[in-house]
């Protein structure tokens, strides 16, 4: 369904208004921007990742043109937490304007300045922690304790003139979190007392019945598991998911066992989260994997990423034998992560190629090795009644999850009118306790392709799709530009179409025929003998065939 | 992990010789072949679905190698029930001998000779029903009832001098099936006490602890969801799943709703179902599409195809707004269907346009409206310990569940050295109750792509990806044989690699001097040639875009 592109009226004084730039209608690239007075505040600043109708896109990013050109006026970017679609995009905003302020917390910065590293950026930072409050221009921030599958997450209240935000980033409500910081309904209590006009909530799970379970349910099992296992135990999982590690280096503690940690992003990430403080290492519990030789295997957890069968990941590269570790009979592979739709495939042929080397494989189809990050239905039921807020605007989803937390909101007494299903490139204005679409703007995908931002365009993927599906045939001639004969060629190459090259031996003559023919009329524009081409290997595929590969005739004159 | 590759000696009289050609390490393609005394018979023979990393392929064969030269030797094809990865191959079998016998029920003969007539092929068939027993040279076929989510499914006891085979085909054991056709367990007692050499039972849920609930549970469902639906209800389901709909026509009938059959399989399968008594159609539920113009929309209910997403079903194009059906608010879409791995980010992609639309969504995610049509393992248990099998060879499965399955076998007793973790084109020999591997084909995947079979190689495919990937870049051009020098282009064309043409314009010159340089060394052969701009346009693109299209340079002379 095309959306309907107006612009809104010139935002006037006093009045907020709220672009959710990404993130509505996807579980990535999330990014807000609001405006007052003259003024723009952003929260978060992710990447999306492609799915496979994206072939060979690398990272997807919120297309930044609404305020691309309003740069100047930007006056920080909070940052909620440091998982990759929050904070993966920063870097690309930060080359458009370097001194932009990022506003977060300790581990979320430490994460986003490691990742600015490797883009040369040293960004202008301010560390915040909950219960701090920070005045930027006209917006008053109050930053609250979210408990998330990441340390150090917040919520962020924007208050302005117009009215009271809450936005709470990514955020579940485990009562008893690893590291007891629960997410802050105290705080959401106040603000809920004083009024919040509009709120900005988490829909990643809130067509998910009920309440996700305890993050700490999971530590019993990795530790009987890793009790179990005869052999060497591997554990995959996010990279950023300093608790799960913890889980890992207890029961590995436990089990008196060392860790291997393995895997670039893994290596980095636990490095900060231990340096800080997030990360509790047992003493002598991690060791160096040249060392890890020196052990029996029944004394060694690998700690790896790849969980989502990414195929360049230590993961699958242990199950085609392509890494250094040869996994065999008698070795455990625990899975500790979700499986992100869409990675099903990826991730069975990593778990079926670990079995067939002699592994077994644990995962959370068979054992309780993964809970969800992100509030359940239930959860997000007590923030609505705690909260009352006057205006819902469902964030962080795709269309389905919106709606279904729009639903909750409902049923907790929003009234329906309030509650905003909105996508990116909506235009929200808020004034004194009203919230109301005004515009919706044309936002694209931005893809990141190699060393390219934003070249590949939606045309170039549909190039390669159908180049995926049917593979080309180009047709190279040169013709005098006197008589319209063919003095070069025809020269065909195909790809992706047929391996036996003799296939094209059949439509040669029809070509040549019908290049004589056009010639024989009159033609000699090379448009139209390239027409007569495609025209001609276009029937003939198609009735020999019944296929119909991208068909590429390239005529020049000579 | 590269499978190791040995022929088996030849086959001695009196030993039955087993080979899974298709559905070992897959779901999909089933088809085995039993071999003695010179007499091949064959079970089932389906077709696999492609995933992501085949496009464009639109079936995938077993590979016939092991038969393709002893087709007349081959007495007959049995087909265990009417699935495609059971029977979709049989076209092509026949093209290779049209008088092969198909061996089959009712229904799955039905099924088969309505997709023969497409083809053009009107099939020798012989059929059988439960407790019949044919002879067929030296095979002594006994067929048995299976539960399975079509009707009318068998598995077949194979008797030869060398033993007793139990081949389940798929199957589960719902005690309370809709047509109290269970799976024979008396029949599978009696095999058992007389003795069993070999099983091969259907390992598809293996891996999923405890029963599938009954199908007979879904009916309820469906009736209270279409009697809260306050316009039209569409269902999606797959369209051989006869139980399915008559549960739909009986809700339907419940709740004074008619019933529009849409989608060309649908309405051709459950035509055959109910001619041949197997669809109950209770009288008038049924009505033509056009006809339902005329009925309020809360009496109707569509039963569509596209459960799994599939672009031009149905169901997508209702989410597209591409269909005559314009899904609105208060239409309510039930996907009374599996979601097959892979399949996710499709049927997503349609549950968030029709939720988009105003449509409520009802999936087995947030209702009971799928039950599976596998036998999960604790129904596997039941059958080993009735059974108990000399020997187990699971078939009908990845790695994953027939690993699964064979653990089952081995806690139920079966000594693990008679567990056969078999691969598509394992050559398993059974003689006197011992079963052995004695081989390994080199069995390959066949493509159908358009009317071609078995042309598009991986090697193609390894194309295709690469292309959807990265795109491709060709540069032609002619030169002049004595001189070497370019008298026609370079001509660039590129597909899927950047929007803007004049991006090549950078590379250019680089090509000509290059090209120039080889010139004046002496360089005259076209080959030589094509490597020179190989590696100058390929050294640009890396550096200049970090990216790996396909470069294809087409060098002649002229």
């Amino acid at each position: 369904m095309p959306i309907t592109v107006y612009q809104p009226a010139p935002l006037r004084p006093g009045t907020l208004r709220v672009i959710p730039i990404g993130g509505l209608g996807e579980i990535g690239r999330n990014m807000t921007a609001y405006e007052i007075d003259g003024k723009i505040l952003i929260v978060d600043c992710g990447v999306l990742f492609p799915e496979e109708t994206q072939p060979g896109v690398d990272l997807i990013l919120p297309d930044f043109s609404p305020i691309r050109d309003r740069l100047d006026d930007v006056l920080g970017v909070v940052l909620t937490h440091g998982h990759e679609d929050h904070i993966g995009a920063v870097p690309y905003l930060l080359r458009l304007r370097s001194d932009i302020p990022l506003i977060g917390s300790t581990l979320t910065l430490a994460l986003i300045e490691a990742k600015l590293k490797e883009h040369r950026i040293t960004p202008y930072s301010l560390t915040v922690r909950e219960g701090d409050v920070e005045q930027l221009g006209p917006f008053e921030l109050e930053f609250i304790a979210v408990n998330h599958s990441i340390p150090d997450a917040l919520a962020v209240a924007i208050k302005t003139v117009a009215g009271v935000v809450l936005h709470t980033g990514d955020f579940k409500m485990d009562q008893l979190p690893l590291d007891d910081r629960i997410t802050d309904l105290r705080a959401f209590a106040r603000l809920g007392e004083a009024g919040v006009d509009l709120f900005l909530p988490d829909s990643t799970n809130a067509d998910v019945p009920g309440f996700t379970a305890l993050e700490r349910e999971i530590g019993p099992v990795l530790e009987s598991v890793i009790a179990k296992a005869p052999r060497r135990v591997i554990v995959a999982s996010f990279s950023s998911h300093v608790h799960r590690v913890q889980q890992v280096l207890d029961a590995a503690v436990a089990n008196d066992r060392k860790v291997v940690l393995m895997g670039r992003s893994m290596v980095r990430n636990m490095g900060i989260a231990a340096d800080l403080g997030y990360l509790k290492v047992p003493d002598g519990v991690l060791i160096e994997a040249k060392k890890a030789v020196d052990l029996p295997d029944n004394k060694l957890v690998y700690m790896s990423t790849g969980s989502q069968g990414e195929p360049m990941a230590v993961l699958a590269r242990m199950a085609n034998l392509e890494h250094q570790i040869e996994i065999g009979k008698g070795d455990t592979v625990i899975l500790a992560s979700s499986l992100i739709p869409g990675n099903e495939n990826a991730v069975y042929r990593v778990i079926n190629g670990l079995i067939k080397l002699g592994a077994s494989v644990v995962h959370k189809a068979n054992a309780k090795v993964h809970v969800s990050g992100h509030a359940a239905a239930g959860e997000l039921l007590y923030c609505y009644n705690i909260l009352k807020p006057r205006n819902v605007l469902p964030v962080h989803g795709e269309y389905r999850h919106l709606q279904a937390n729009a639903d909750l909101a409902i049923r907790t007494g929003v009234p329906e009118e309030n509650t905003i299903l909105a996508e990116d490139g909506t235009v929200i204005d808020l004034r004194d306790g009203v919230a109301t679409v005004v515009g919706q703007l044309d936002l694209g995908y931005v893809y990141v392709d190699g060393s390219s931002v934003g070249e590949i365009t939606d045309a170039d993927l549909k190039d390669r799709r159908i180049l995926a599906e049917e593979g080309f045939i180009s047709i190279f001639v040169a013709v005098d530009a006197q008589t319209g004969r063919v003095i070069v060629g025809p020269e065909i190459q195909a790809r992706g179409f047929a391996e036996d090259e003799d296939v094209f031996d059949a439509v040669m003559p029809q070509i040549l025929k019908a290049l004589s023919d056009a010639a024989a009329n009159g033609t000699r524009d090379t448009h139209a003998f390239a027409q007569v081409i495609r025209r001609t290997v276009g029937r003939w595929v198609n009735t020999q065939h019944r296929r119909r590969p991208m068909i590429i005739p390239v005529v020049i004159e000579a």
